[in-house]
């Protein structure tokens, strides 16, 4: 879907008011609608206007208000249906031409959702905004795959990165840090760059029997978790046509995914995994 | 409050059934009430009996049925209402004569929560069980203080770490790992160990005058945010009487406090700090 800017976004309200309008940043939480906040739902009852990202799912979206304006701004890692800084300038324009505007964007803005550049230039702006969390993807990928993220005998530490390339280029992640036993290691966006980030693990430490797991559409119906070891996950990816959105999670915890599981019995059952033809 | 057990939450129910309860693991988030998800409201609001900690808020509490049989079994960092393997055996115990449990833990269970050896001991003993995820702490601290917990300028990734004591003796923390540059660290239960924390992560590396805060009573209305420098956080939190339940944020992204801090229009105004008599 390309995004075409429409004029009539802008028409003066019947207020007439000079005042901009007020901006709220929703975390849309991991998927499943019903794993929204309380705050979120509310923001999304009362929305006039709704900005989203192409990680926001139907169920979430059917939860606003239904005569509101919605307007897909989306990016995924390589395609950008509008880039960052024009989804910016559009909210800026939108909030200065007096419209209230929910900014919806998928998990946790806080968290590699870039929503501290967008409250940042709110903030600049002078325009009124408020910051709603959400259930970040590594929280539903846990709870509904049967991860526990941390666990006294297992993972002290929690760590979150991303595996997008940085500039088109490489990834620039800190291995060494990412490489330290008794840890979790939860990987955002590293679907495109597996084969890279299990090898440079390894290469800092890591063994290739360290329990992993890929957790795709984390929450959703069709939630998929496959698990193995890290020198195996790129060929797991590969034979079961893993896809973005999806997790990497690495650590012993992931060992523990065999027997929690069945107690994920609020995700519809994972259609069998296939191997790849 | 001291525990009792009490011989009536055991007594044979209507159904008579010789099936075990369910056991429903609940993330309460932060601290305000509409900060929990829908899928935790509606666990709370249809629950028959609820075993809750200290970290639960009053205004969360509210949410569950009115009818529910409530059970305190708080534990704080240095005095446990009931220690951990006792929650785990009365938890087996009720849903074993048939109760429906709800077990609703601050945060979100699976982040520092135990929810995993909970989890493991209901899978262990055939009891059905489910887990939804919670607001953890991190993120109702950064929504509602306006710190983002990554930034592209400032914070690649995101640690999560626990700053209590290890057998009542030392704080066991990977200080290389936690000193890394680039990164936002956040250490739960540590107000105690603070002036340990600053100190080693000094003497690992960071500098002084790495930017952090300290955050108390995140999401409530009467949360404090206190920033300073890493050097400066221990005399602080001294000055100001910042007590537990309190987070520690280090890292770049905490300067971003001064001009994100307007955002946060959902909690009330925090109290003026006074320095301490």
């Amino acid at each position: 879907m390309d995004f075409v800017e429409d004029a009539r976004w802008f028409a003066p309200t019947a207020e007439g008011g000079q005042e901009p309008g007020r901006v709220t940043l929703v975390g849309a939480g991991p998927g499943a609608a019903d794993l929204l906040t309380l705050r979120a739902a509310r923001a999304l009852q009362q929305a006039q206007m709704v900005l989203y990202d192409n990680l926001v799912s139907q169920d979430v979206l059917d939860l606003v208000h239904p005569d509101a304006q919605r307007i897909y701004v989306g990016k995924s890692a390589s395609r950008h249906t509008l880039p960052q800084e024009a989804i910016i300038d559009l909210m800026l324009r939108l909030a200065r031409s007096g419209r209230n505007l929910v900014r919806l964007k998928g998990g946790d803005g806080y968290i590699f959702g870039r929503g501290g550049e967008e409250a940042l230039a709110l903030a600049q702006a002078g325009i009124p905004f408020e910051v709603i969390p959400g259930i970040t993807a590594a929280q539903g990928a846990g709870a509904c795959a049967g991860i526990p993220l941390t666990h006294r005998d297992h993972a002290a530490t929690l760590v979150f990165a991303t595996g997008h390339l940085r500039a088109g280029k490489d990834v620039a992640l800190d291995w060494q840090a990412l490489a330290r036993p008794h840890q979790t290691v939860v990987i955002y966006m590293g679907i495109g760059t597996l084969p890279i980030i299990c090898e440079q693990l390894q290469a800092h430490g890591l063994t290739g029997d360290t329990p992993a797991a890929l957790v795709e559409r984390a929450t959703l119906p069709n939630q998929r978790c496959v698990t193995g070891t890290l020198a195996q996950l790129p060929q797991l990816a590969q034979e079961h046509g893993i896809k973005a959105p999806a997790l990497i999670i690495i650590g012993h915890v992931v060992s523990l995914h065999a027997q929690l599981q069945p107690g994920c019995q609020t995700v519809a059952p994972a259609p069998e995994l296939q191997p790849a033809p």
